[in-house]
């Protein structure tokens, strides 16, 4: 998705350690205009027929996701991130383990909230190991429900995580994918 | 807001302690139509002349910050919690006690996204012992900016955060005031 290229060229920040910063316009100041158009395109990607809800992870997945659910016209739902100790029941739960922060999660989603009639569309707003899109993937098996596919903003392509998921047979689209981030710049995967 | 209680009355449900779970249409599946309504009736109840951002709180706060964000037609930032210690430079910070976690947080907001010339709108879904809306407002100060006004979805009248903030002078507008929530039901402050 051009758009979303050219901003994370002219306003992401590539840090050491193949981080890329992106906090102006994704996941700490976020521009809503720009995820609705991500929301619009999400919807030329890919065959929604009957879904009932949009799936994501708290917290910087959720302000594409709610957009998504209000342009799709169904329900965002939003896994929790808990200790792995001291969780009820009700709950469909995957562990993950966050190479962000260095630890263990295990995410959660009250079982009353998807269901084997549910068809799922799951977003996110970064791609790189995978881990959390794999607990996402995880939870909807788990529900019994049908995942239609999964959505992400950005899509670290030198990390393992996309392609995991795509092996794996799941329709994946990412708006932006990196090759390669470095003091010279981005470089994007040919659309 | 009538339609937000009918909703809390239709399918809210009340625990022991003073818990009120509105989780199937506010903080953990989401009604993002519910929101845009939401978003409208802030716009009619506070003048936002001027206004440049929308500032909320990881996680629960995200879903209607974003909804107003857009409605408003300005970025949405949202303040992380991070643990108290190994914090970097460059930020905004307030200290805050969760009563739900039973610890302290401290709220960050980059330095980069909020200044003086910034005119603030707070959003937040839950307004009880207010600490989390007092950090924000910290924040605000910090920065220099200019708070028009907290718009909250749902206050519990019955404790001390909103006549905390009104008291401070804040122009706070909470949609649904509960005043008492037992076996018996929700009882709503009259509008």
């Amino acid at each position: 998705m051009k758009q979303l290229q050219d901003r994370i060229r002219a306003e992401g920040r590539v840090l050491p350690g193949n981080i890329i910063k992106v906090d102006g316009f994704l996941n700490h100041r976020v521009d809503t205009a720009l995820m609705r158009d991500m929301a619009k395109e999400f919807k030329s990607l890919f065959d929604l027929t009957g879904l009932t809800a949009v799936l994501t992870v708290e917290a910087s997945g959720i302000a594409l996701a709610t957009i998504c659910a209000e342009e799709f016209g169904v329900p965002m739902v939003f896994a929790k991130k808990a200790k792995s100790d001291n969780i009820e029941g009700g709950l469909y739960k995957s562990d993950i383990y966050s190479y962000t922060y260095k630890k263990k999660f295990t995410l959660i989603v009250a079982s009353q909230w998807l269901n084997s009639s549910d068809k799922v569309f799951v977003v996110d707003d970064f791609l790189a190991n995978g881990e959390a899109l794999r607990g996402l993937v995880e939870i909807v098996e788990e529900a019994g429900a049908e995942l239609l596919g999964i959505g992400v903003a950005i899509e670290k392509g030198f990390q393992p995580g996309g392609q995991r998921l795509r092996d794996a047979g799941v329709h994946l689209e990412s708006l932006a994918i990196i090759e390669r981030a470095d003091e010279n710049g981005v470089v994007f995967r040919e659309e």
